[in-house]
């Protein structure tokens, strides 16, 4: 068996809910999951229907973007993965899809405003889009560069990428994360769920205001602060 | 067996269908059920996924929140429910929900108008969405003021809690109740329902007028008043 | 064995194909299907769970609404039905819903314009919105009132029923009818249909035309026409 | 057996994808699949419902649009398809939905325009919306006019049916084609997505803007380009 049985089948299970959770049509999306004692993750392999995906079938790769062990060919999405695996290295995983809200979010290149208290549950802050690339990177190693993009929009804002698991990359789609594979998928759900109610927020009033700074910090201590008091401890 | 083994039951029952009926996204929601001759009532688990819940995991709670019986930690909304079977004494079930129009309008801080007979079925009025708490209320016991801001919406606006089984909380979410935690279920489906149509309305018509009060009256009476004909008695 | 068995069997057939076609929320709708030699119609019984029905549930009512057969008490809007059999006597089966986006015309008090050919291929007709009810109306017997209101609608602006089967009562919702209660089944999930792509339409261009006449025609005469050649003959 | 059995298995299997899929209301849809070596096409009967297709219920048709083979009548958009396979000699299916977004962009008289990857990974252009038909055309052979207002739409525009795989047809509805009839549903499926998304784009900003230049040529390269890497070669 595989050393790498425990993030094949990580990386299978949390790819094989993104069309459970209706994220996805045909194969727009991928989820991966890291070993970092190991220095590698596993990716969906690239074009293949979920109904067909099964844990040997995932690619596993190390954080230069080099396949490692699997006969496919990893997702072209797979140097966006690594970068981002190799910069931050508090995340296990990472999921990709052009889910319709967030998307339509992305593509109108604007942050999704933090306008109510599900939002706030997750994060404190809008929801970032960075800017589409510049005709450089996307000339350049394109998937390699959408990873900086993502990196860079962190850096530049001063956000942390551990309080902040989402992105919208300008243009093209979201992208989640978290400390495992299943996190990232959850998050991938709840970006949706608030890319959703945020246009219609706007639809049912134009001016709605951002929440206020006192329920954004409280939401989201019930449930991260060091005094968090949601779900089983 | 548990002396509150019926209130076990009926929360269970009525928890499990708030992902039946599409009103919310992983834990994203709770219903209650009391017995008031016991003075307690039974509620969900804090961040327990639906489909791990059973009747002897439901939380029983006294109506200052104390905890009765159960291991697990109940629902983070539990004061709120608390605060609302104390102040509110004839109804039975509460469930609060992030369903996804009815939480654009509290987003929006906007009241749901009457915009057709199908509100009017349930409500004379419209639907109330009560401001953002202040900075005070926030810092303070979060959930037992949520209790009290809804409560204080009510009175201000001269509102009965039997005849309005809905609400908005500003920026957050929505709360039903009823007589039963049954009655609070079917209630957080209409709101949703009534919610959609809603947004809907004002955009095919920017200027649609709310429902004339003749047929508000009619409505409302014909399923609820003295002479009520909907249904089997 | 009832005498009425057929129009039992066929009203509870329509019945069941609402909630499946997504056309109502717990019972917010009813159908019924009529036998003319016979003089009667049978119909859902008030406030019964779909899941609950059976064909010897209906409701057996005369074109006068009295009821003929049944322990139940018959739909809330059985004198609408009622009425509308009476009047217009080439009918066999009628549909009432507030399904979301045709109850959102209602409630916008506007006709759904033909915006194009999914449309025409049902009637050449935008579908008409009655205005809501006058409070005398309201005041009188409202559900044989709502029926009157359909009619007069249709005569005043010279249209036949035979053409256009179906009709949005402002701030209430659709009715829709036909030959058979399938037939007018059938004629609510179009009408749902066509409501929803006609507010997509303006939203993309709020200036968007309505049909140019020869396609109107054209699209009618395809399914309609004494020249017709869609379906099998 | 018949020496059309291929096609008739691929015409059927590409059918039944229509209402799993959610493109089609009732039997509002077609899918037909060609060989061009024996000069005729498999297509769906007129008005049957998909529940009762079969395989052998299909209609052989010649490229004129004769019956070659089969008891039913072709769907009534047989001569559109008929053109199409006629004028365009690479492609071997072609599907015809009146999906509800792609329809609505049609009845809104607009092309859809470039906004993101997930549109660029099929196409580099907008998608067309051919002009609605000139009453000539309509009162001609209308569905034979059909195929030929597609046809001079590319001319006119001189843009390429292998790039561009799909096209509104201005007041109807969308139509889509491939190599196979499996990726003719497949466009159609994307093609919903993207008007889908598109709507949502403008909604959230008005101003959106396309896509850059350098994102659409290396998304569709992607894909398609000599150096294409997704999927599995």
């Amino acid at each position: 068996m595989s050393k790498y049985q425990h993030i094949r089948e990580e990386a299978y299970q949390a790819n094989m809910q993104l069309p459970k959770l209706d994220l996805v049509l045909f194969t727009f999306g991928n989820a991966s999951a890291a070993d970092r004692s190991l220095g590698v993750f596993a990716i969906k392999p690239s074009g293949v229907a979920y109904e067909n995906l099964s844990p040997d079938k995932m690619v596993i790769v190390d954080f230069e973007g080099k396949t490692v062990e699997g006969n496919l060919r990893p997702s072209s999405d797979t140097l966006t993965h690594a970068v981002l695996f190799k910069h931050w290295d508090k995340i296990g995983g990472i999921v990709h899809t052009h889910s319709t809200y967030a998307t339509a979010w992305a593509q109108a290149q604007r942050d999704i405003p933090v306008f109510g208290t599900t939002h706030a549950d997750y994060t404190t802050a809008d929801i970032p889009c960075a800017p589409p690339m510049s005709d450089e990177m996307i000339k350049g190693n394109y998937e390699s560069e959408t990873g900086h993009q993502i990196i860079n929009c962190f850096s530049s804002r001063q956000m942390n990428y551990e309080e902040v698991e989402m992105i919208l990359v300008g243009n093209h789609a979201p992208f989640t994360w978290g400390k495992t594979a299943a996190k990232a998928v959850h998050n991938s759900a709840v970006l949706e769920y608030v890319a959703r109610m945020a246009i219609l927020t706007e639809q049912i009033n134009s001016g709605a205001p951002r929440l206020k700074d006192a329920l954004i910090k409280k939401h989201f201590e019930r449930k991260h602060g060091p005094d968090s008091y949601y779900g089983q401890s």
